[in-house]
């Protein structure tokens, strides 16, 4: 497996741009994205499990029902949720994308990131139209940037792989920044590949793998309306299609999870105001479940957030987080350093402090990715989870974001 | 009933007093508090549900097994927590108490506020003990001092009431600021009343009453391993013991209640760094578990603590933590308005935005107390949950708290 160029349009008959329509004030930033496939290609998708669910996820439900779509279109600025004429706005943009490039509507995925409740009109996706499927092309970086909102970087990843022989690609872009706590589904990340695969093993793969990707994401414990990710696998590879489980299938699964783990990381290290990436690695846990579910309480931790961002090992926090994320943990047993670029130390053994250098503990939290090791001492079980620190730009961007 | 002056030591028979005794390098601020009365109380606690937990906690369980207790002792500055000689620890404040006030040692609850992990001498309360018991007298504010950490208000309150025409009086004081996130149990909360009341029902009483008022405050999701709220009732007052329920076990559930409602919103409204105290008020629910549960996803979204920061009636994030709480709710039949000294205005109706002037929503939301008002229009239950806004205090706080 090898990491390479082109993000969401490294796969073989993938196109994709991103305009500036007018949803935005802001004219330097582009806010409408579309992904294209040449040819129709199986998808899978994953939502939110918000009882508060955008408009635009309600619709590409019914679109995916039948596991086929050939476009994404995604805007943002506006997250067409808690409106009255949701449904009609957002099947209206994929009615458009279906008129500019002679598909059906049916085949058109639509997504939708921004402030919640306030109306959105069709108008400037109209206008925008022509400007953005004329221009289609491999510009994966545009329609990365047309889904962004707060995020301060593009997300975009592509890995090349070979399955019997045969070389496939897939790339992904993702959206983050604020309201990321991901459960049971996950943020805007669309994912193409030209990979052979049934819809029922992308919906399998993708389902699976999110368990311990996306899911284990978290920039503020606030799980968004509008989360999802879609795949398109649009079979151009040429591989024999993978329709049941088996050596083809893990490839394809290590090759998705290559892609996630990359754009969970760069959501977590891009959430709203942070300065550093957190990793929480919990080793030695009894059951899977145990290992997660302390590796989120860790890393959604206000008060750890904070001290992180302070760059103090106030590693009394990490096991306050752990004592109540309600898993099965005996606290006598459990063992916590910090690690970065520079250097490991342990601050506590069999759940006591221990002493430590507070110049080196400095050091090495002062770097921009930090790694929370946490040993249970109780089994085999582990998991990982990421994060950010909680800074004052966190306040800043959220205490006027609508205004 | 009538709010009254006294604290902790207006009851009949209790007094208390607080000292600097050194566990703190800050010499102006008191840091070790002792609540006495001068005959055996009855006596009820709870206690966090944190599995890491306080070594106090765990002598005050075994002191507090035969229902009975007369003193309290709090140290702030230091959790005494994940230390590996804690109990002890525990035991020897306990030990210099009854030596000093002539009890058994099996009569006193211990308390300890401040950092996790940092070894605690019995070094400065042996030396301040002379002071602290000397100067013992009706110093309700000097023992609420004694016990605070990051927070920037003393909070005391008293009531008196009558039952069968014998005047009774209950009055407690707390700490709060950060690590506020009570679950089945709660902040440090010290509860003194001359009622007459067998120890069973001021268990009953205590632990019916903090479902509604502690277990429904959050300041920043994390559950502290310190948590306790402790009762004694020395009976002074002369009434007929309540030995069951029946109308003198709810008037004093009343008078409890006035009690931890003013200090619930106290500890909320002071939680660290807030500028705001918020209250969410849930009506209309199928069922008090769904009521409470909204109620507390809502004052705990770090999106919409900031939002209320800044002043904006970001509603769509009501919606949003409503629609991630777990609850079983219909989101097409939710309405939201937010309300302060300034007037009320509504702006969702049906899980959908009305109109609303900008203008107006926000001064409201400049006041210091907000109410988020949330109909669910499909039932009779309601409940409260207090929270605070989130600013770049805390952040500041919590970044460099420990050193």
């Amino acid at each position: 497996m090898e990491i390479i160029n082109g993000g969401v349009c490294a796969a073989e008959g993938f196109v994709a741009n991103g305009v500036h329509c007018g949803i935005r004030k802001n004219k330097t930033k582009r806010d409408l994205s579309l992904i294209f496939s040449e040819v129709p290609a199986n998808a899978a998708s994953v939502y939110t499990t918000n009882l508060v669910k955008g408009a635009p996820l309600t619709v590409t439900k019914q679109h995916l029902a039948d596991g086929k779509a050939q476009a994404i279109i995604c805007n943002s600025g506006n997250a067409n949720t808690c409106n009255a004429d949701g449904i009609e706005i957002a099947e209206g943009m994929c009615e458009l994308v279906a008129e500019a490039m002679d598909i059906k509507a049916e085949d058109v995925v639509v997504a939708s990131t921004g402030v919640i409740g306030q109306p959105l009109s069709l108008d400037p996706i109209m206008a925008g139209m022509e400007e953005l499927t004329e221009g289609l092309g491999k510009h994966s970086d545009l329609a990365a940037e047309g889904i962004m909102t707060t995020d301060t970087r593009m997300k975009e990843i592509a890995v090349s792989f070979e399955i019997d022989g045969v070389t496939c690609k897939i790339g992904g872009i993702a959206k983050g920044s604020g309201m990321i706590h991901p459960n049971m589904a996950t943020m805007l990340v669309f994912i193409t590949t030209d990979t052979a695969i049934s819809s029922e093993m992308l919906q399998k793969a993708l389902s699976s793998d999110i368990q311990s990707t996306f899911n284990m994401v978290s920039v503020d414990g606030d799980t968004s309306t509008n989360d999802m990710v879609t795949i398109l696998a649009n079979g151009m590879a040429g591989n024999k299609e993978i329709a049941a489980e088996g050596e083809a299938f893990d490839i394809f699964m290590k090759a998705l999870n290559t892609v996630t783990v990359y754009l969970c990381r760069c959501i977590a290290g891009d959430g709203e105001g942070a300065t550093k990436l957190l990793e929480c690695n919990v080793s030695g846990a009894g059951d899977l479940t145990t290992a997660k579910t302390v590796a989120k309480s860790v890393i959604c931790s206000s008060l750890l957030k904070a001290a992180m961002f302070g760059a103090d090992a106030n590693w009394g926090r990490v096991l306050c987080a752990i004592g109540y994320s309600g898993a099965d943990v005996d606290v006598h047993k459990v063992d916590v350093s910090f690690k970065s670029a520079k250097g490991e130390i342990t601050v506590c053994i069999n759940g006591a402090g221990v002493e430590f250098s507070e110049e080196l503990a400095k050091e090495i939290l002062l770097e921009k990715e930090i790694e929370i090791q946490v040993g249970l001492n109780s089994g085999d079980a582990s998991a990982t989870a990421w994060g950010c620190d909680l800074t004052y730009d966190y306040v800043k961007i959220n205490g006027d974001y609508r205004t």
